[in-house]
């Protein structure tokens, strides 16, 4: 089971009812974040979240909207006893930004890692306990005004298993689990492959979160075929897409066109601009081209689950 | 006329009814931001406050629940058009701590200067247009876990002006405005002095802020007389007075004992702990010393003025 929860749809300063954009993903009890920007420990009170148990704050770029409340939730955690290790992703620049973070926030009782995403993505498993070991964070590059980049969250799934054809083998049940889990098992000296019991891998489940990006070709492949693109929707006027361009974002519209070619299931639109006070006004704009869109709200959240 | 307005009366960490402790105070249009831990922005917002003609944050101490909120409020009056400085006040160490919050606030179109209140005071109106010539913001010295200072504003009040003694000297009307003001004038080649047309100076205004501290000498003289007095009141219980003193806090009984000793009018408590869920069911422990006491809460606000 995924929980995806929005805990902010605001861009650039907060405003009473919207925190700043972010986003949290958990799974297997583990979380990941998705940006934090001031106010983001307040908004995940506020949606009844708790991110003591988030192993990752997965940074899309460094504005400030996106990065001050760093240093507060880390001093947060700490006061509340927290002694697992928390770590950072992010782009090109990481290291700087953190040190003038790190030096604000201050003694804390546990380690706060820099990682680098590998381009294979990373298996999360590998920094915490807890997460299925077919969940993989991977990112992409997007366009922004400055270096940016997005984040794809797969968990993969294993084909069938066929108990049938384990049987067969004379694979006693006890070693079952070994080979649904994808590792071989010896068997009075044969040695078994797990994709002699399995069948073919079946549809897992992927989101995307794209913090702040104009269209592009990197955007629409790292969310292709995701079950929610969580999407930069600055403007919803359809006037303002040239606008958005410039400034490295997207207008609803422009939102939904990349979650048509991405081919994507539902779209999660966020980062509203002020302008923007009634973004269902705009979600016309959206849905004529795509219309499984929704607009984000705080504190909105959905549970994933495989469907059989 | 001064306005107050609490901002968040909340220690530590931020919850959902109650922002990071700061307050504002307004006097002829201008502002001085008392802390800004993160999310002082959008408390501004809430209290229906705007941050735009604030010239100074006057910072108590470099804890981040008093100073994360920096960075985003200066890029928020950025975005808003700001060119006006802003000063910023604090204890010892304040260019280093500055250093960090400035890299990570990036480029502003106007000035951040650091300012050292001197020993007598500082008047508001050398740093900006717009402050009366008698609004005086001092500091002294407070007790926390760091180097820490409490700020005073006052409000000073000429004596009353004495129209029949200006009229018996010869001073014609349109001079009277100066001499009000403080300043001589010459009346056919004779130096008139302001002291012998006004009366002798009358009770100004006073506003104490405190933040966070343990009952202490200096905080008492700080505080002695003030109108209002806000104040560390980390704790309700009683029970907790020792660990108050021992992290540098006040229960609420000690602030009230703080208010008795200073002689102030009236007694505003902030800086909740998570632990006080409802301020005023510990009240009675402060208004059995200091019966003129308050449990402050976000948004509060009260406008003073002289009396006659």
């Amino acid at each position: 089971m995924i929980d995806v929860t929005l805990l902010g749809t605001a861009a650039l300063a907060p405003i009473p009812e919207r925190a700043l954009s972010a986003a949290l993903l958990t799974c297997g009890g583990r979380s990941v974040l998705f940006d934090c920007g001031e106010g983001t420990q307040s908004a995940a009170r506020k949606a009844g979240v708790s991110l003591m148990k988030m192993d990752m704050i997965a940074i899309t770029h460094y504005h400030g909207d996106h990065i001050f409340g760093i240093p507060g939730l880390l001093q947060t955690m700490y006061s509340a006893g927290r002694t697992e290790p928390v770590y950072i992703a992010g782009p090109e620049g990481l290291a700087d930004v953190m040190y003038h973070l790190m030096t604000l926030a201050g003694e804390l009782a546990y380690d706060v890692g820099l990682v680098e995403i590998p381009a294979d993505g990373l298996r999360l498993c590998e920094i915490a306990e807890g997460w299925p070991r077919e969940a993989v964070l991977s990112t992409f590059p997007t366009k922004h005004r400055c270096i940016a980049q997005g984040y794809s969250f797969t968990l993969g799934r294993a084909g069938k298993f066929n108990p049938e054809k384990a049987r067969e083998l004379g694979v006693p049940v006890k070693l079952w689990r070994e080979l649904q889990g994808g590792r071989p098992v010896l068997v009075d000296g044969r040695e078994i492959l797990p994709g002699q019991v399995m069948g073919e891998r079946r549809r897992g489940i992927k989101i995307v979160f794209t913090g702040d990006t104009a269209m592009c070709e990197s955007l629409a492949d790292g969310a292709r075929g995701a079950d929610i693109l969580i999407c930069d929707a600055t403007y919803g006027d359809d006037s303002r897409a040239e606008t958005a361009t410039e400034r490295g974002h997207m207008t609803f519209r422009q939102a939904a066109e990349t979650a048509r070619l991405a081919d994507v299931k539902t779209l999660w639109l966020t980062h509203y601009s002020q302008s923007v006070t009634h973004p269902a006004m705009f979600l016309q704009n959206a849905m004529e081209v795509f219309p499984e869109t929704v607009c984000g709200y705080d504190g909105m959240s959905v549970t994933l689950g495989f469907s059989n």
